[in-house]
């Protein structure tokens, strides 16, 4: 299964895609769309479209993953990411492909192992899990992680970490979406 | 000329077209775009997409002007309205209409004459200046204000109504973009 993780952005838009075989997660691309501020909004909302349009056709994935922003405490900040992410969605959805979305939350418990990893500890733990021979950018590791968290699963592993404190009572801890004793 | 106005909105898309023929204006069609609440949310936006491209295809306006959103009271609803705007967005662009973006205000300016008209006023005065045998739904109202406000100038007309005081004084008023004396 291949999978396309996108982190969006007015500015700058994050895409990862990896391809999942059993356990084992294999890199395959990923990089960042950037749209130029002195342009007008309709202008790069086009470009994020077209990007991401483009990133789909070259990498046939199988399905997408999309971070599940929540509410800015700059309003004015949350309508220009939500106009991003509805540009970027749409992307998606006209290349036939399946959305799914995932919290911040949900990525960093997934990639890091626990709710509150910082961004360069995400894109650290982005680096090993995909054995790449550096630390990817952070938009495109918020991607990447993206996708990480959907081969995961999703879900699951959030309902497997808020279990965290009972398991630790037992001697267990849950690590990278996985128990470990 | 013919314009598209669109009035955007994730469960209920208003659109209206016009043509501009010297200083008269003709109706030519409006409607909304309804998304099932049901749905997920890259299912809705799809359906905002299709509908807004077919909108375009099928009455090939020359340009389009969309509502300049601010935001809302509640920061939910303005990432929601923020992400239906991007997937409008993008579907007049990728349709290859310049798009314009006028606010709530320049409409109520250019449609009734003053800022702080309600929406029975405008779907009053829509039908008055498009010469309509009825009132059209307040989707539909506002999309066919905002193909109005284009087509009378814009941004040009905000100017003169902020005029009114200075203009009050000396006997003249403002009424749909228009001095009166």
């Amino acid at each position: 299964m291949r999978i396309l993780g996108i982190d969006p952005g007015l500015r700058t838009t994050g895409f990862g895609v990896l391809e999942k075989h059993g356990n084992r997660m294999v890199y395959v691309a990923s990089g960042t769309i950037r749209s130029d501020g002195e342009t007008s909004l309709p202008s790069r909302l086009k470009t994020l479209y077209e990007g991401i349009t483009e990133v789909a056709r070259l990498y046939q994935p199988d399905c997408a993953a999309i971070e599940k922003v929540f509410v800015n405490v700059n309003p004015q900040s949350t309508l220009l990411l939500g106009q991003a992410r509805g540009a970027a969605i749409c992307a998606l959805v006209l290349s036939d492909l399946q959305v799914f979305e995932y919290t911040a939350l949900q990525l960093k418990k997934a990639v890091v192992g626990y709710g509150r990893a910082n961004k360069e500890q995400v894109q650290e733990m982005v680096m090993r899990l995909l054995s790449l021979p550096g630390k990817p950018g952070p938009d495109a590791a918020d991607a990447l992680g993206m996708a990480i968290c959907h081969a995961h699963g999703g879900d699951s592993l959030t309902a497997l970490g808020e279990l965290a404190p009972q398991l630790a009572r037992k001697g267990l801890r849950v690590r990278r979406g996985r128990l470990v004793g």
